[in-house]
């Protein structure tokens, strides 16, 4: 029963839109997961994909409109005017509205939220508007259900059928008291158990886990995640309660911020899919291979500056890719361990230990690749003192590749950058450097050209 | 209010433990989450940590147990007793029990078993143990709450309280005929509404996306995220309701597998932590270190090959590192786009037009960099004749990983190899050496030495 795109799908689809048969479409899609619409309108041409949120009811295109690929959402939103805009986002939650309006420039952003008929929607996607990215505010939807501590749960249920209505899931129903402050927490369950006189306050559990609206994401993620919650509460400095994060938001959240995590480590820019263009593919590639580029000439550059070895050791110049291969390995090995400690919160000790421990494990390591070096010498006619330098300059190499790959990260983070984007290619590259000119180095302190 | 983890806590902890002070040790952890003892217990060492868990209630311990890190788990495992463990999966649901059990040896999980008491939860963890990792089965837990068609609301609300008890969120309430076939959904929130003597059978909801036990996991975060499902039912091939697969599980999956595939392209082979031993960082990253040393050794090889060169374009030797550079990025940014559209399920299309764009990108890319290069060499007092060797031999080289990073997990993938090993490491090694192999081959040819 899982829905799957077909060539026949697509071509049933086309057929209908060249033939305007309108009733055909609607009928078509009537039943039709907005989920699984979108994924038909990333397939479809542009002109297609405009034709059929054109045609569909907007309780049904809006949800659609959030499913499709962003390039899609951005070519389509282009071509509704701002009253048709204003439709769509009338239909979707506070969260879902705030997406779109914010993907539109300012000036058409303003277009739109005058359209806006319902005044307390609008005025919500303006709040949720305000916040940062990336922080527990610009995630949260202003859609909950909520009950004062005064009242009775027959009160509290009858008031709560009247907000359900506007709230596609409930998970939890918040408990606040006369000024708004969050206090607590009550379970469907509960309620469906409780005798319906009794009064909230005597009923409710206290202990409730919460973000404040300027938390960062990774906060949020990582305590949704600790306490296998479905939905947390957002409230402000003074804990009145502002709005909630639900769990669905927050997977796609950290799927994006894995795939891109991802990407960067392997050196792509932008977020970028399979089946992108190949001019999004290289705005995406091109930028770090520049770079790498630059590197290797930096190495081309200190290799001219030890050319005088090459006529008694050119057996050293056979080595620099080991060399740089080694120090970019254990550059990214470092790297990524330590990028994924911070963003799981699991860093740590004092830098100075940290220092120690990384010595330590580019020591063994360092020592184990040097002895297998030094046994496999021979076998490919390598004189042993020249076997000893590489092995003995691969090891500080190593070491020194694995102290930049762990604490420029560390640095990154310190300073409020993420520390993501010096995974890969930049450290790949920085080390490739660096470990060429230590490799020479000790190779002419050790061998005296 | 957000639990950390300071000092002054842990020096409280281990006072305690040593006074033996266990009243202040049960009073100090009652109120407390389980998963904010599992990040205390993971601090202390692991007498302490035994000890904790052998004083504090069952009930609560079990929780405990499954949030550890599983290095801790392992060792507090081995120091119950059979009865022991028996008393901590009684409490668990299935799923979790499963995962514990499943961490034994096969001879402990017979005597564990055997001491379970309840006798249907020993039956269903047998159940769970016989599903393969990765599929849903495996994942599921057996509880669940399910209401036959032919009953009516009023029976559905009695039954379900009892259900509700053993579970411990109830999302949605699973419709089943009398041979146990799933036939839709109700929500709780429908079930509030309802009046009690409507048969269930007209209002459920038939509408339900459900996924087979044997399927794949990714097939089914794929749709719990697509659909924005918090729990999804699993089926055995008659379509018989075997249990359920909660979003806070999907959750820890999915987690784990984009830290395991991040790991995966920086070369780390098994699930490391940034502050675990040294040993154990060594054993997760020493492998692809070996294997890349083999990889340079055999640049080395090949380069030894085209010694004869060596006289008149010495440049070319300055010029590897920068060429194994080329070749490594450009290789695992081929194989992370495609990895993570085969995880994503977004590669579509012939294999044919994928290697043509492939191509297309790749000369894109490669006559942008060869254009730098040939602008950049006079700089560097490079001679005309050799800045355009290099420039076309590094795009063959590029186009060669393109292609190399492209179709090696595209086949992987087809074999049912986890394609995420063919990023890092094992890219840019094979990488380095055809890069190498091509470039002086192709220098060969042009400048006939």
């Amino acid at each position: 029963m899982s829905f799957e795109i077909t060539k026949e799908l697509l071509e049933t689809v086309t057929s209908y839109i060249e033939a305007s048969n309108d009733t055909a479409l609607i009928s078509y899609f009537e039943e039709m997961h907005h989920a699984d619409i979108a994924e038909i309108l990333d397939e479809l041409s542009f002109d297609e994909a405009v034709y059929i949120i054109k045609l569909l009811d907007s309780e049904k295109t809006s949800e659609v409109l959030m499913d499709v690929d962003d390039d899609v959402r951005e070519k389509i939103l282009k071509n509704l005017s701002a009253k048709e805009i204003a439709e769509e986002v009338e239909e979707l939650d506070s969260d879902d509205a705030a997406d779109i309006i914010g993907e539109l420039s300012e000036e058409r952003q303003e277009e739109v939220m005058s359209q806006i008929e319902d005044e307390e929607h609008a005025k919500e996607i303006e709040e949720l508007l305000a916040y940062d990215d990336d922080t527990a505010g610009s995630l949260m939807a202003k859609e909950l259900v909520k009950v004062n501590e005064n009242w009775t749960v027959l009160k509290c249920v009858r008031e709560m059928r009247a907000q359900a209505e506007e709230v596609t899931r409930v998970h939890s129903i918040y408990v606040i008291d006369n000024e708004g402050k969050l206090k607590g927490r009550l379970s469907l369950k509960d309620l469906l158990i409780a005798s319906t006189k009794t009064a909230i306050s005597e009923v409710y559990i206290p202990k409730v886990d919460y973000v404040f609206a300027n938390d960062d994401l990774d906060e949020v993620s990582n305590k949704m995640r600790k306490y296998d919650l479905e939905a947390i509460p957002v409230v402000d400095d003074e804990h009145v309660l502002l709005g909630r994060i639900t769990i669905d938001d927050m997977v796609d959240v950290m799927k994006e911020e894995a795939d891109k995590d991802y990407q960067l480590a392997a050196g792509i820019v932008e977020d970028v899919e399979a089946d992108d263009s190949i001019l999004e593919l290289t705005k995406a590639r091109l930028p770090w291979l520049i770079l790498g580029l630059f590197g290797g000439l930096g190495s081309v550059f200190i290799m001219e500056g030890f050319e005088n070895a090459m006529n008694k050791y050119k057996e050293l110049f056979f080595f620099t890719p080991l060399i740089a291969a080694m120090a970019g390995n254990v550059g990214v090995q470092s790297s990524a361990i330590i990028v994924q400690g911070l963003a799981n919160d699991n860093v740590k000790g004092s830098l100075w230990k940290r220092l120690l421990k990384e010595v330590g494990l580019s020591l063994i390591n360092g020592l184990v690749l040097g002895v297998i070096l030094i046994a496999v010498a021979p076998l490919m006619g390598l004189e042993a003192n020249l076997s000893y330098t590489v092995s003995i300059s691969m090891l500080c190499v190593i070491i020194v590749a694995s102290l930049i790959g762990t604490f420029v990260p560390i640095i990154l983070d310190k300073r409020g950058i993420d520390p993501a984007i010096a995974t890969g290619p930049f450290i790949t590259t920085s080390n490739d450097i660096f470990g060429i000119f230590l490799f020479f180095m000790i190779a002419k302190m050790m061998l005296h050209f």
